[in-house]
């Protein structure tokens, strides 16, 4: 009984990492013990924190200016630990509001500096990536959420602007190749295309830090946990091996360009159904801010009463996790690296399915 | 080829614990799918993190005046979360320096209040546990380290004081029966006697909150997670699954009581050995002083050349993880919940083996 898990996150992880994840968990590296049960400092341990920091620079082409660590915490702890670390009283950053994380992230920097909103699309229930506005060059950094989770929105392109940019990748980080070189800071919750549950990875520019002056606690400066490698306390062992796993997968599986290639294979086919099956509407304004990781869909109108008719038919075509979020109702497929193309095939068979038994 | 896991953490963990995280790794109570890849507000997480709340509360026998919560960022996190929400900027707390972990947790709650050191063991390298001091009526907590992972001490009973204790406890929770009620908080890093890496439990009074004026990240305010239940955001879903089965474990072995006698059984044996044994010597100068947690011995004087061919011994032995912390040299062997007495036998028989060979 195969499940084809369209979970939000923490979601969908290839088949074979999950074999492997299971195998360390008994024994890792025919070792005799478990992954679970071995220093951090082990030289076994210390070979997965290489390889993962590897991988993240290799995946992404980064060069030397920048660093990259796994922390603890998640993305919701980046809302705060960008702007304290960034950010001094007395500078601003500029903040697009795309959803619920933007907020978020917007509410904790207000804390640390002048936090200017230039932009948002919150008069449309966030179902837009704002596109035009200016940003000052006396702004330590423009903030933006690259994919939206909830409203099933993604910046195509990234905004054109003189400062660094700061993104909070947590949905579609690795799922396309990117140009570095625009970002200031890049932060990533694992759970959703890098990993289970329990590690951050955030990348920085090495020139962004060191600029303000507040006392910060040793475990929230990031420049503690560059110095030691992400391993200044004890790490989180198995969210970390994981990710490295998912990440060597996406390297053997043609990198990110290859990952960008296949989501869009996948976006195209369920995008496509959503717009020739009349009993569907997808909720997102212009096509090109179309989230390629969630795809949120409602029913058309006059439908609405089949919602449950619907949900039934994915639970009995095994398809999981369809079940839109409360702030946009309706349905989401959220379509990771991870996800295979058959897998979407089930979903666009069912929504084929229900427009013949309920059309 | 059995392995005698001695680390010092990320540590042993019961073998049945170890089976049934590999299991839930492949496939999680029959769902078809990972528990890496479930929703962590999935009625079957949800079910994971109710029965681990419920096990802290029903281990320590907490009553309703107790929250506990899972957070990340490890005891390192806890250092200065603890003294940012509950001391503010003019009133003053009391830290007992016994080692390394507390030097850290004094240096990040300077940050936020007035800190007194009333005691410390730095003068003889940490060797026991300082027992004459008193505490002031006007002071908000006082802080201790009721195990020292490094330096191998553990108070035997706690400070009889007037002011709520605060305490790390992330190498011995769960070793024996504790009076709750003396205490206004305790955290635990996961990692040693309650699960792999990746995981903190937080437990604490309730009115010991609400006291400060700072403003507080949201991520960082203990009141978020309680009123959340410990999943304000994606909590770390593996790492707690796994406390939650090594909880259920001691519950099934006799609770914390059962623990104790099993600890005390496994710290005689070997601090026994460590007496009678003429090459080895114990570090720790009051024996009421001794970790019952990690075992800390020395090359007696004379014999120090011979630690590396004891090493060599040990390794023979499948016993792993025994070589001691560079602050204190020679050997630790650690010996949480989940060590077998038969493992530490093991050792006790190297030990003896190495006598009749050097001695």
């Amino acid at each position: 009984m195969k499940k084809h898990n369209f979970s939000a996150g923490p979601a969908i992880l290839p088949a074979v990492v999950l074999e492997q994840a299971a195998q360390a968990a008994a024994d890792f590296n025919g070792m005799g013990l478990s992954i679970l049960e071995i220093s951090h400092r082990s030289p076994e341990f210390s070979a997965v924190l290489d390889e993962a920091h590897g991988l993240v620079r290799e995946l992404l082409n980064l060069d030397e200016s920048y660093e990259a660590i796994f922390l603890q915490g998640g993305a919701s702890s980046q809302f705060f630990m960008t702007a304290m670390n960034l950010l001094d009283e007395n500078s601003k950053a500029a903040y697009v509001d795309t959803g619920t994380w933007s907020a978020k992230a917007i509410k904790e920097a207000e804390l640390f500096g002048g936090i200017e909103i230039i932009a948002s699309s919150k008069d449309k229930n966030y179902s837009y990536i704002p596109k035009e506005y200016s940003v000052s060059k006396d702004t330590a950094y423009l903030h933006i959420t690259s994919n939206n989770t909830i409203f099933g929105t993604q910046y195509d392109t990234f905004p054109d602007i003189e400062v660094p940019l700061v993104a909070d990748m947590s949905s579609d980080i690795f799922s396309r190749p990117i140009d570095a070189s625009r970002f200031g800071l890049i932060y990533a919750g694992a759970q959703k295309n890098m990993g289970p549950a329990g590690a951050v990875l955030v990348i920085v520019k090495k020139s962004m830090l060191d600029k303000v002056n507040r006392t910060i606690p040793t475990m929230l400066n990031y420049q503690t946990h560059i110095k030691k490698g992400s391993a200044f306390n004890t790490p989180p062992v198995f969210p970390i091996y994981v990710s490295m796993l998912t990440m060597r997968w996406v390297k053997e599986n043609g990198g990110v360009e290859g990952m960008q290639k296949h989501n869009e294979t996948k976006a195209a086919l369920i995008y496509g159904e959503i717009d020739r099956n009349p009993m569907f509407r997808g909720t997102v304004i212009d096509p090109v801010d179309r989230s390629k990781m969630n795809v949120t869909f409602i029913m058309a109108e006059g439908k609405e009463d089949l919602e449950g008719q619907f949900m039934e038919m994915c639970n009995e075509a095994n398809c999981v996790g369809v079940k839109g979020h409360r702030s946009v109702g309706g349905f989401r497929a959220s379509i990771y690296n991870a996800m295979p193309l058959e897998s979407v095939q089930v979903l666009v068979d069912v929504m084929k399915r229900f427009e013949e038994k309920y059309g």
